[in-house]
C-alpha cells in the first residue's frame, strides 16, 4: 500500500504544526470573550509578593477595568471570603453590580464549582481573559481546567500575584505548556482594540492607559502639551523642525 | 484510497496534542501520591546555593511533612551518608520510622538502585512527588527516568536545591521538557487538598501553612483577631475553624 | 594655662557630636513645614529610569498630596515647561490653583531663581519637604543650597527619580553628606501626624494610605471586613473609624 | 491491514520532529533576508522599560544599520507617528531615504495593513528579520501573522523593547512557541556573514562591531595596538585588515 | 596667648574622634543590655516587603528569642493592636508573659508613650537591642530618640521590616548618621556571648543557631554526624558538647 | 476502513511523544562522548559578560579537564586565533597535546569547516560535550547543526559565555528548541560516572570538584577533619577514600 | 575662666561643621574645573566590568566631550601603555591634540609622576574632574591625593568602572569618605552650565544630551516632532489642550 | 578673652578634618603591613553566602597569597578548629609553615585572645590586612578593636563573608564609621606595589593576577599573543612569548 498526497499532506501537517507553530496564532476577538476577575480578595493581595503592592494594586484593578472599556461580560469568583482570603476590593464590587459572582466555600479550583462552570458557559464565550491570586493554584488550576475543555485562555500575567518570582515563572512556564496564551495587559488591550480608530479605540483606551500605564500616559501629555498652540518659545530649547511640515527631527 | 472521518478525527487529536495541550493537565490525586524525600541530606544542603539557607530548610521540612498531613506513602533515600553528604536531618528521619531508608552506596541516580525501585514498585502509585539535593543531578536524573517508566512527576521546585540560580532553573527547563510537572509547594497542598472542606482541609492544612507559608499563616492571625470580637486578650489568638463548618480561622 | 570644665564641657560636646550624633534628631512640625514640588514635569518623567513609572507616578502624585492632608504651605516650580521637560501634571496644577508657581525660564537650580527664593522665604518655615526630577540635580542642587542657607531639608527618597540606580544612590549619599535628611513617605506622613488620634489622624491618613501604599490599605480593608460581623455585604465593606475614638478601621 | 515501511518513516518521522527537533535549523541566507524596522519611534522609545535607554538606542541604531552592512531590503513602518508615539529618529530616515516607510494610520499589527503587506510581499523574501516597540505587542503581533503565512521571523531580542522584563520575557517565549526564532544581534551579524574572510566579512563587520558592540571593538583596538610595532603613535591606532586576506586587525 | 599642651591634646583629641572613629567601638554587655520587641504585629507583617516572608518570621523569632538565651530584661509594644496593625505573634506573648507590654493607643513613636519610657528607664539599662515594623518609622523613630536621650542602640537589620529595599537602607544610614549601631543578629549573638566557653556559650546558643540561622546548624550537624565515630545510626545524631569543655557539637 | 491496533498504536505513540517526552531522556554515555573545546580563547574571554571573570575561568578550565577525568577523546578548535580572538588559554593547549586543533580561518560555525567536520566523525561518537564563547554564535551555531546532523548534544551552560543574560537565555532556549540538552557541570560528572564506586569515581572525581566546585570540595575537606579522629594535625588534612571501597573521603 | 561669644562661635562653627555640613556645599566652576581623563585605556576597559560595555564606552567618551563642550583645560595619562592596559582610545586622542598626555612608565598613581603633577599645577585650578580605569585605583589613589593636596576633586561615577559592583561601591565611599564629591555626568554637565539660556547652554548642551543621555535626547526630539507647524491632526489621537493657550495637558 | 590665630588655625584645622577628610588618606607601606588570616575555615566558608563559593575560594586564597608575593608578617587564627567551623585550609597551613597560627579555644574576637595579641604586637607593624569568616563578627569585632588600639585597618572586602549580603554591607559600613579602610584585592596589591618598575613589581604581580584576577590575566595573555612576532618587547610587562613565534602565551 502506498499513501497519496492525502497522507502526505496530513504528515506535512503534523509536521509543521509540531515545527515552528505548536502553539498557533490566535487573535482575542472582543465578541467571543470573556473576563475573568479571579480571587484578587483584599486578603489574598498580601500574598501577591511577586510584585510591588502599589504597583500590584494598579494591575489588577486595570485587569478589572477592562470589562468597561470594552463591553465584556465579566464574571467575578471568590474563594472562602468571609475568611482570612477577604471580599474582593469594593472598586470591582461596585464596577459590576449586575456580573455574576461566585463566593466558592471551599472548592479550590473554580472549576471545581458547578455554579462557576454554568456561569462560564451561560455566556457562550470561547476565549477567557484570566487573571487571579495565586497564580500558581487559582489561575493555574482554572487555566489547565479551562484547557482541557477547549476553551482559549488568556492568561494576564499582569494581574495575577503569588508567593515568590520562582513560583510565578513555574506557574506561568506550567500553563504555557498546556496551551495558555501568556499575554501583558497592554497586548490584551491592544488585541481588544486591533486599530487606534475603532470604537472603543483612541477616545476609551488612552485615558485607560493614562491611567493604567502612565508611561504611556505621560507621553501622551507630553504630546499634548507640545502641540498646544503650535507656539513655543522655549528660551531656545528646540530642536530643529522642518520647514515644509514635514517630519524631520 | 481515501481517509475518513477517523484518520481525520487522529489527525485533529494528534494535531491539537502538539498545539495547546504538550503537557496535559493533571490532578494529583492523594489516593495515587508517593513522596520522595531524596537526598536532602545536612552535607549536600551546603550545597544548595539558589535559596538562603534559612529559608531553604523551612522548605525541605515543608516538602517532608507533605506526607503527615495528606497521610501519603514515603519513600526516603540517601546518597553515601556516611561520607561528606551527611546524613537526612533527624527530624525527617523521626518523621517517617517506619517508611523505607534506602542508604544508597554509590549510584548517583537513585533509579540506579535495585531496592530503591522495589520500594517504589511496592507502592503501586503512579504520581511521585519529589524534591531532592541537588536540582540538576539527583532531582533531574531520578525524575526523567520515571518519566522513561511512564510515571507522572511532580518535582516540587521549592524543595531541590543546586549550585545556582542558572543551574536550577536550567534543570528545571529540563525536566519539563521530559514532561515532568513544575509545582509549587502551595500548589501540591492545594491539589491534594481540593477543597477547604475536605479532610484533610483547612483545619489540617492551615497550621502547615501558618509553619511552613507564614504570610498565609499571618493573614489567616490577623483574621482571627479582627473576629474575636474586636477584643484582644494576649495569649488567646488562636486559628479557628467556625463549628458550621464553613471557614472562618 | 588649663582648661576648667566648661572647655572640657565643649571638648565633650564636639565629641559628642562628632561621635554618635552627626545628624541630630530633628522632628518634622507640621506647623514648621513647606512642602515643594519640584520639577516634577510630566517630560522629565520619562527619565525617572530608578522606578517603574506606574509607581513612580503614584509616589509623585502622593508627594504632591501630603499638602493636601496636613495643609502644609506649597510652592510648585518648573524648569523651562515650554520645552521638552513638559509642564506639571494637571492633577498637581489642579491640587493647588492658590500656591505659587515659579516657572524658571532658565535656571537649573530653583535657588538661583530669585522668585522661588522670595516664595519659600515668605513662608517663614524652616523644614523644607522636597522631591523632584531628577533626584542628581533638581533635589540635590536645591537640597545642598538650603543647607546652606540653614534650613532643614527632609528629601522624599520616594518622591524623586533620576537616570539609574546608581545616580540615585550617590546622589542620595552626596546630600545625606551635607546634613539632608533622607526621609520615606511613610516616615514623612508619620512624623508630621505623630499620633493617630490627632487630627490630622486615622480618619485623614488611612484613605491617603489606602490609595498610595496600598499593602497597608488592603490590611485596613481586611480587618474592616473581618470585623464586620464576619458577615460580608459586597458594596458595604468600609474603612471605618469607631465614634469612641479608638482605631477600629 | 498491517503498515508497511512508509507509515513507519511517517511515523518515525513525526516522532523525531517532535522529540528533539522542534524548531528545526534554519540559517539567515542574506539573499533571501528582508529587514525590518517596526515603530522604533522617537515617543515609543520611552516605553522600552526593559533596557538602559542609552544603550537602548545603541542596539536600535545597530538594528538598523544591518540593513546597510549587508544590503538587504528594508521596511520601516510607523504607528500614527504625528501622535505620542512620534516619528522615527531621523537616522533612520535619513540611512533609507529610497526604502519603503508605510505609515499606519491606526492599524496595531502592521500585517493588518495592506500596503505593509504588499511591500512586504513585493520583497519575495521569506526570512524576516525585525525589532519593534514594544516587543509584546508590535513585535510580537507582526510575528505572529508572519509565522501564520509562512514566513520565518529572526526576532532581534536587542532591537525590540517593552514595559518590563517579565513582559519581554512573556512575549519572547509566546513567540518562540509559534516558531519564532528569537535570535542576538551577534547572531544575526555572524549567520549573514558566515565567514570572515566573505563580502561583506571582517573588513564591514569590524567598525560596525566597534560601534554597535564596544566590548568587541576594545578587543579589536587592543590587538592592533599590540601589533602596531610597539610603538604607539597616537591617532594612529587604526583597526587593519591584512593585504593577504588572513584577518590581522 | 600660646595653647599648652592641654588643647592641643583637645585638638587632637577632636581630630581623631572625627577622622577614623566617627562611631566609637562599643561591646554589647548582656548586663547592661535591654531587649526591644517593637510593634513586631501579625498584620504589619505583611508591610515588611523587604524580606521573604518566611525568612522574615524567623528573623523575628529569633530576635525575640534572644532575651531567652541571654536572660535579658524584655519590654514588648504594640501600636493600635486592636486594628488593622494586629496583635504581636502568640509565640512571643507566651515567651515573655511578665514583661511590660505597652500597648500603644496613638503614638507612632513609643518614646512619646510616657509608659513606655517609664518601663524602659525601670530597667537601668543603657544598652538597647531593637527591631521593628516598619523600620523607617517604628525603629527609626525611637532610636532617634533614644540616642538624643544618651541610650547606645544596637538596631538588628534583621529583625527590622518595611516597605521597600530603598526605604530600608535609607532608614538604616539614617539611623547609623545618628549614632545608631547596625548590627546583625549573628554579631548580636556573639556580642553577648563573647566566648563559646562561657554561660550563656555553645550549649545554648548552638541550638539557637541550629533553630534561626541554619547555614550554621547544618554545618553543626554535619560535623557531629562525621565525628560519631564514621557510623551513623539514624535518630542518633545529636548537637552535642563534650564533656570537658572544649567545643565537639 | 477501520483502523486496526497499529494505528491506535502508533497515534498513540505519537501523541505520547508529543505529551511528556518532547525531548526523551538520554543518558551521557563516557564511551560514545566526545568532548569539544569550541573557541574558549583569551581574547573572546573579554566578551562573556554574563560570567564574573574570575569565577567563569574556573569554569572554562573544568570544561577541558572533563576530558582528562574520563579520558574522553577531545577536539580543540579557535576561530581567527591570530587576530583579536586570540588563542586558546595554554593550559588547554598542554593538556592535550595529541587532541586536534582546528585553527579556522575565516568559518564562524565550526561544522562549516571541512577539516572540523572529520575530526568529529573519526571519532565516531554520536554525543558531543560542548562550550563555546560565545554561546549564541559559535555554541548554538555549531549544536543546531549538530542537531541536524543527528548527533545528541549536550551543552555545558556553565562552559558558555556571552555578551548579556539576556542573549545567553535567549541562545539556550533556542539550542533547547532544538533537542539539545542543556546540562550543569555537575550534571555532566556525575551522568559520565554514575556510581562513586566505579572507575573513574570518587577517587578521580572528589580532587576535581575540590577545584572546580569547592563548595563540595570544602564540604569533603570538613568532613574528613571531622572524622581524622577529632584531632587536627595541620598539614595533614586530606581528602581520603577509604581502603575498603565504601566512600569516606 | 570664662568662655566669651568667640568661643561659643567656634564651638557652634565645629558643630555645625560636624552636623549637617560634613561635606560642603561646592559648585564646579568651570573657570575653575580641569577635566583628566585617567587611564580609560582600551586594554583596562574590558576590566570595567561593573558596567554592560556598550553602556560604559559611551559614558566614557561622554566624559571626554565635557572638555570640548565647556572648553575646560585636559590632561590625558596613560598607564604603561604599550603594555596589556593598551593605549588611549584614539578618538579621545584627537579630540585634545594639544592636551598634555602624560604616559606613566610604572606609577601606579598618577600623582606619584612629578610630569602629571606639574601639568595639573600649571593649569592653576583647583577643582579636578576625573573618570579612570579602575575605580579603586586609578580614581581612588590620585582622588585621595589630591584631596591631600587640598583640591576640590568631582569623581564622575559613571565615568570610572572596576572589577565588580562591590569594589566600585566601595572605592566611591571610600572617596567619599575624605571628602570627594561622587557625582552624575548630568549633575557635572548642569553644574557647569548652571542657566539653560547660558553659553555654553541648551544650543550646546542638548546635542551632548542627545548623543550621551538619549532618554533625555529622544524626549527633546518627541517635542520638537510635536511642535512642528503646531498642526497635528493625529488620527484623535490626543488628549484635550487648552484653548487659551496656557498648560491644561 | 580673644583668640588669636592660633586658635583659629586650631578651628581650622577641625572643621577641615571634618569636612572634606573625615578618614585621612593612608597609604599602605609594605614594611609596615601585617597580614591576618582570620578564621577562613573550611567550615565557616559555607556561611559565607554573600559570594559564589568558587570565586570566594579564589578570593581568600589570593588574600593568603599576599604574604607571598610581597613578603608580608603573616599571623594566622582560627576559632574552635577542631568543632564545626573546621581548620584552615591546608594550602594556607603550607604556605606559611612558620608563621603563627593561634588557635583559639572560644574567643570569638581574636583581640580577646593574649597569644593573638602578642603575636600582633611582635611584629611591631602598624597598618592590618584582614579578612575573615564571618564579616559581621570575625572581621568587624576584630577590627573595631585594632582601631581602639590605635592601629590602621585595611579591610579587605573581597576576602570576607557572611550569610548575606545585608549582613555584609551592614557590617562594612559599621568598620568604615570605625575608621577601618575598605579596600578591594586589586587596590591592596597597587598599594603594596606602587610602581609596575619595583620589586616586587610586574614580573611578580602579573603571575598573581593571572591566577586571581584573570580579567587582566587574560588581558596580558592576549596582549602577548598579539605581540608575538610583531617581536614587541612591551615595556617589560608581558607573559613569556615563545621563542619560535608559534603562539604559546
Amino acid at each position: 500500500m502506498k499513501f497519496g498526497p492525502n497522507i502526505a499532506l496530513l504528515a506535512f501537517g503534523i509536521i509543521n504544526a509540531v515545527r515552528g507553530d505548536a502553539v498557533p496564532w490566535e487573535r482575542i476577538d472582543k465578541d467571543n470573550a470573556l473576563l475573568l476577575i479571579l480571587d484578587l480578595q483584599v486578603g489574598l493581595f498580601q500574598t501577591a509578593r511577586d510584585w510591588d503592592p502599589t504597583l500590584y494594586k494598579q494591575n489588577i484593578m486595570a485587569h478589572a477595568e477592562l470589562g468597561k472599556v470594552f463591553d465584556l461580560p465579566v464574571i467575578m469568583t471568590t474563594s472562602a471570603d468571609n475568611g482570612p482570603n477577604g471580599p474582593l476590593p469594593k472598586e470591582m464590587l461596585e464596577m459590576y453590580p449586575n456580573a455574576p459572582l461566585i463566593r466558592r466555600q471551599g472548592e479550590v479550583s473554580a472549576w471545581d464549582n458547578a455554579d462557576f462552570r454554568a456561569a462560564v458557559e451561560a455566556t457562550g464565550k470561547k476565549q477567557i481573559i484570566v487573571a487571579g491570586i495565586t497564580t500558581d493554584v487559582c489561575t493555574t488550576f482554572l487555566a489547565l481546567a479551562l484547557r482541557s475543555e477547549g476553551y482559549s485562555v488568556f492568561a494576564n500575567v499582569e494581574g495575577s500575584g503569588t508567593y515568590t518570582q520562582l513560583v510565578r515563572d513555574t506557574a506561568n512556564s506550567r500553563m504555557q505548556q498546556a496551551g495558555v496564551q501568556l499575554v501583558s495587559l497592554f497586548s490584551i488591550v491592544c488585541d481588544l482594540m486591533r486599530d487606534w480608530r475603532a470604537t472603543p479605540g483612541a477616545k476609551e483606551v488612552i485615558p485607560y492607559l493614562d491611567t493604567y500605564l502612565p508611561v504611556y500616559g505621560m507621553l501622551a501629555r507630553h504630546h499634548a502639551a507640545a502641540v498646544d498652540n503650535g507656539t513655543i518659545i522655549p528660551g531656545e530649547i528646540e530642536l530643529i523642525t522642518s520647514a515644509n511640515g514635514t517630519i524631520v527631527v
